[in-house]
């Protein structure tokens, strides 16, 4: 999944880019790294670990420049190495890069990049975007772009490279130094604009990052275009190529941070909606209960909104554990149960002797869904009823979110057939009620990335391209 | 503050407790350390940054014994040294302890102590307190000793320590492994017991490292009095010295786990408890509001009883970065705002145009309160209500909890008269609304070291002492 | 000065170039860096300290490949970092490449990549070469070079690259994974090739690592030429551009190891033949001592020759400490004199109530000298006559040798007349010897450089490099 | 085999400790500790590695007191772990300890401690020394010991503990600080103290840690005694048992640096005059040879001696590096092969067509020696004497010498008949030549432990203890 951030206009930009890095950490703690540009050299370092690990303040004080970028790594494809981590430096033309998404035919990019006698360097799918940019760049004129050029390049790149990518770049254009920001032409992955002060500009995977530096959300970044910043001057907005505008919707449903604002609005707000539609589904059902419980912490809100529309309490029935790591194995149970309870301690008398709605946003491969209804029955509930607030995800996600093949995806496992009858009976649970696929959409409208519960994939891939990316999961 | 564990009777007592320590770790995450014992003996880890950072694996696997203790260090008192950190060991008798407290007469016990020749080898109170008893247990006899003779022991202990300490220790007593839980005669820091499967042992200072492992909670350790456990075998407990019981209450309201059951109960209860209290005080005081909102995490549990109570919705406005760390200094802002707004984002719509609820469980500085209403205010709220779920502190801690000095109380630098209204106007609201201490004490019983609140001291402290354990302060 | 090695047409090519690099470690220990190329792959890791501190075997085995280079760093220039550590990576073409020397055009060749596109990313002078021969390269053609496409792209390299350069690199040539040895026309710096087991080949900076792996050297690196090799297959040696061959003379007298083989043969027997000379002059001036005495351990072999030449004995005065590291300020004595007597320790005997010679290979700054002196007059000796194995060094060293700027040389501050007798009273010694620049021709022919004793530059360089070079000296 | 040193009566006392224990860093690089005393506090860091890498400056200047001890680590006997290195503190009384040696009766000494109610809290020989002492200063009066009660509890100890010892403490006696030195009856392993400005004085293993500070040398520790030393105060010896005095002749041989002086005298003039010995002895067997070439760097000093006594050149024909670490396995020789010739390079030529004597100090396993006369050999000798400037070392050592068992030991396995002719056959050389025990005593006097040699122990050790210790060998 992974997240960037891009400064520039303003002094100290390598310090404002590590506090945006930080409110982005949630996109992923496996790697980092920060560099800036001042118009004559690049400054980079990257390192295994969060921001703050990665990334030592002394070595942040001595770049230059009045602009930089910055990347967390979420481990979904290629190695734990140092030398994998974003973000990317071409020398000719000089560019800084950084990207979030996941790139379908990196195989063949490769290929194409060396038969040009273009050597790809890392394991990181983030390279061969970078050097098809600068292959097309170079393929117009050696040097000297200018913002014409990146928009014939990025023709040509939409063109060439398959996936979904939102791309953060440091570079020279029209003779000055330009903040580039660059989104697919279905606009999968997120990523936003905004202002700061004095002529200063930003770009990140979530508005997150601007509210952590007071700079104000302008946009969205355009799908299938580009946007470019240079301190002191408004954005200029470029269209590339047009497409359908498919915005992931499980960002919403769970990766992004509640407070974020997306194409589909504030998360905590969507979150909130899912949640009262998920009600009336239950509802309709004919069902009823005594308290609505959620698993924390993205279910809060969805929670909520379900005691609300019911008429029923919602009450904290799990404490969330900060600070677990990991679990040597123990005598008497197994690492994986000790590392639940020691991330979700229960606050039984919440259950006890109650008819409960559990609410989670969404189920994968099940594991942590059984533990927790198993922990949830040692407290005596009269009825456990899970309420999930999307549809069942039956299909892998080939766009950058980190899941498993098919076979590991217990929904797709359980056919549609009284599929709400035989997974509660595998739960051991009263009743399981997702939201609907129409719910859903009722919801987020149908304009958006839902192929892991349609296995509509917006952008097609092959059987070979599919295994070649499951393979290459390092969570796989 | 710090916690500790101790376990016994169990195979791999060195990964239960490091088990259980993390689920201590919200009680400090400066250093911790882990030890075992074998009956002959005794293995010692600790190291700088929590259980995770500081205990790796390999060293716990290579610990012999079916019994160890663990501990995690909050740098209220003395250095941030690796040779400060918790257990300690003694060689005659062999003891390996740890305590969670504040001892207020460090100085005087040293003295004594060097007067016996004993020398003390860090700057950690933790290390008196051991001595002490060492030193009691060997003018009975040199060796060899008794549940009986350990008794004796404490009463001289309980005579000449003051202040607040549990403490957990490993020791042979009556020819067999013995983990001891003391607790001193006011019973100030909390701390409990459990059995486990197979005839195991483990005392811990909240009951959620018990949960952590599956352990049953069997009960509180006895204020002023001794545990004794051994594998196997039923629970000992023994009296030592007399007084009046009083759990900090501070515990409850902020410090202690919302999972954790303590005297009081479930500490999430009690925090609920106190939200309805405080409901009926602030309509008594005939205001009204549209919504309520928690600064996260620990005000959750009282801001939803302050909803149900006044039926009015209780709305997430406030987003925890769980990522966030040092912010360098920043151009147009100073690093403390960065930090805060890194730390806690708003979500606007939730205040803007409302009568605003905006509840926390204390104020000490008053300096992050300020800057929220700050934040908040951005949001345009129609009037900001603020309520504390707790009385005004105005006394500094002498007993483990970090607060700062007198001057530095916020509270304490408004007087009696017009307390209210002078303060609602220090940080620009409409109103602040802090629970009476008859309201407290509705909730938790009059029996509780509320001093941060009254003043009244249950362990007598000189003005020396007072200096002294101020200076010591690493915070201060 | 750093140290460079190469190695094709092996299994574990890697293991093969780290054990090498330890045997080049005595050119570097600032930082150290290896890579490998697979033909379609590079892989590289770098890191600060020495080859077994940077790199972990366990990268190492990840990399595959038959060939692989390595670098070991001396920290004349750049910075500190890690990012500025060799080798280094082309993307267009692929090359991976190391190097040793110093270029003197640095500032004027990056402006000309940058007039030509090119970016450099780094402040060691190791990228600018390289990224000249890839814009050479690139500028005959894309991609698919010929050895023929190399010569000529060397030819302009060595006609932009000013200074003294060893390369070593690895890169696809006529479709076959080739390791290249280039060296500038003078052949300033060493660079030598050898025969392993299996048709490998290695190139190195000194002869000495090919021992190490038991590989047989076949010939220095051709001046102003190339070596193509390609596991089982014979050497290519190409000419590119011929000048006055001029190695450098400084490597046999103090830098390089004593086993190497160079131009002028093994180094220990070079430093013999220079004693034996500088025995002889030394008898001419008429003067007599009755024991030789070595600062170990660069003159032992000159110092052994000057013993058996003037048929007196040769003693061991001084024990060198492997270990010493800082020193923190002692409290009666400084720093730098604590420094030398740990690092190198008297044997007074071997002094008192003697006429002694003590031998050393040079003086620079002259400060050492004069502590040595000090410490052994406490020893009590009845004559201290100074010998140095190579003419007074006046002027600094542009080409690659860490010195000081003409003001810090000793040498150069006591003009010629009464040169001897003037830097005697200095010292406080009864005599002081160097070799003529006639005996160190005598034993090394003409045809070395000789600079940092005449002032002689075989490649020219201007005022301003001269102040630009010094300025960037890290140890300045 | 380890090192210690201790300070008292200077300023920045931890600082000369420091650099003293770098001059002692040959005897151990495995661990390093240094603590301080300030008369009512101790201060101790303790770390893995060397002195400079284990103990940070900036806990140095933390440091209180005019006084204090270090000690470098072989690691001999006990685990890697931090918890091992030492000094070690007691409390009761307060007494720093370190000592270099090796406790035969360690087991025993625990066993009767825990009887006496003391925990051994590591596994290092160190600590029931020290814990034997301060029992036995307690037995005679709990704390305000005296002079008196020191020397009778040494007494005490040195029935107890049996093995070789030399012990540096820091603690209070007669109510002042007191650096206290006590070497075991036999004065088997080495010791001194000497005298520095201002009142300082200075105990440590070697004299080489007094050169290093421009301490004077005063006098070797008395066997069987001890040595009190106070800032501004003249010595104090006291005698505490007697019995014959037999310091290591290997500490001589191989071990201590070249410059310490010991009761043998200068190290480096003993082996010179064992070179002589060995000379005279090599003549009287009728051999012959062209040169003499020493294995460095032990055996230079004795390969002069031999060289003038023949009349026949002394050559370097190794050279030895010092960067050499950890080989990974090499695809066409072992590791260990490798290992040698990086460590250990010849200089052919000087061997080539000669009839060469190959000098070492001794033989232990033999694997080494095979392998250099494998690399001599590849030179094209005419003939090769290997010649050894010691006894065949036929018997492990239990004193503190780091050897192995007499299994493993290669002249233990040639008997006494034709010992010579088989074990050059063995070496496939021309002759071996050992010292003679005569030789060996004309040199050092019979005074000396040379139990590796001849087998007669001076502290008698049973099997039992015998199998104990070399189980315990890490090395092993």
């Amino acid at each position: 999944m992974c997240g960037f951030v891009g400064v520039i206009g303003t002094d100290r930009a390598g310090a404002a880019v590590h506090v945006a890095m930080q409110a982005m950490q949630h996109r992923g703690q496996d790697a980092a790294g920060l560099g800036t540009f001042d118009g004559k050299r690049f400054y980079l370092h990257k390192d295994l670990g969060t921001a703050v690990q990665a990334i030592p303040p002394e070595v942040v004080a001595s770049f230059g420049g009045r602009a930089g970028i910055g990347h967390v790594r979420y481990p979904t494809i290629g190695s734990a190495s140092r030398e994998d981590a974003q973000p990317f430096l071409t020398r000719r033309p000089g560019i800084l890069a950084a990207h979030n998404g996941n790139i379908i035919n990196m195989d063949q990019l490769e290929e194409e990049l060396r038969e040009r006698g273009l050597f790809v360097l890392s394991r990181c799918d983030s390279e061969p975007i970078m050097l098809v940019l600068a292959d097309e760049l170079t393929r117009i004129r050696p040097g000297g772009h200018t913002s014409d050029d990146l928009v014939q390049a990025l023709g040509a790149l939409m063109d060439r490279v398959r996936g979904s990518y939102t791309v953060v770049a440091l570079m020279e254009l029209d003779g000055r130094k330009t903040l580039v920001g660059v989104r697919d032409p279905h606009g999968i992955r997120p990523g936003v604009y905004g202002r700061g002060p004095g002529g200063a500009w930003m770009i990140a995977s979530e508005s997150v990052a601007l509210d952590a530096l007071d700079y104000e959300l302008v946009d969205n970044l355009p799908a299938g275009g580009v946007v470019l910043l240079r301190g002191g001057d408004e954005p200029v907005v470029r269209p590339v190529r047009d497409a359908p505008v498919r915005p992931c919707v499980f960002e919403r449903i769970y990766f992004a941070r509640a407070d974020s604002i997306m194409e589909g609005g504030r998360v905590n707000s969507v979150r909130w909606e899912l949640g009262e539609r998920l009600a009336e589904e239950w509802k309709a059902r004919g069902l009823t209960a005594e308290v609505v419980v959620a698993v924390p912490d993205t279910s809060r809100p969805a929670a909520m909104a379900v005691a609300e529309k019911l008429g029923i309490p919602n009450r904290e029935g799990f404490i969330k554990n900060r600070y677990s790591g990991r679990t040597f194995i123990m005598p008497d149970q197994t690492a994986r149960e000790a590392a639940l309870r020691l991330k979700l301690n229960l606050i039984g008398e919440v259950f006890t002797g109650k008819r409960v709605i559990l609410m989670d946003d969404s189920i994968v491969r099940g594991s942590t869904m059984r533990r927790i209804v198993e922990m949830v029955r040692t407290a005596g509930p009269k009825e456990i009823h899970v309420a999930i607030f999307s549809p069942p995800v039956r299909h892998p996600c080939f766009y950058g979110i980190d899941m498993p093949s098919r076979e590991e995806l217990l929904a797709a496992g359980f056919g549609d057939e009284e599929f709400d009858l035989r997974l509660a009976a595998y739960f051991g649970v009263d009743s399981i009620t997702y939201l609907s696929q129409e719910g859903l959409e009722a919801v987020n409208g149908g304009r958006t990335c839902a192929a892991c519960f349609t296995g509509e994939y917006v952008v097609p891939i092959s059987d070979e391209e599919r295994g070649y990316i499951l393979s290459q999961r390092r969570s796989a």
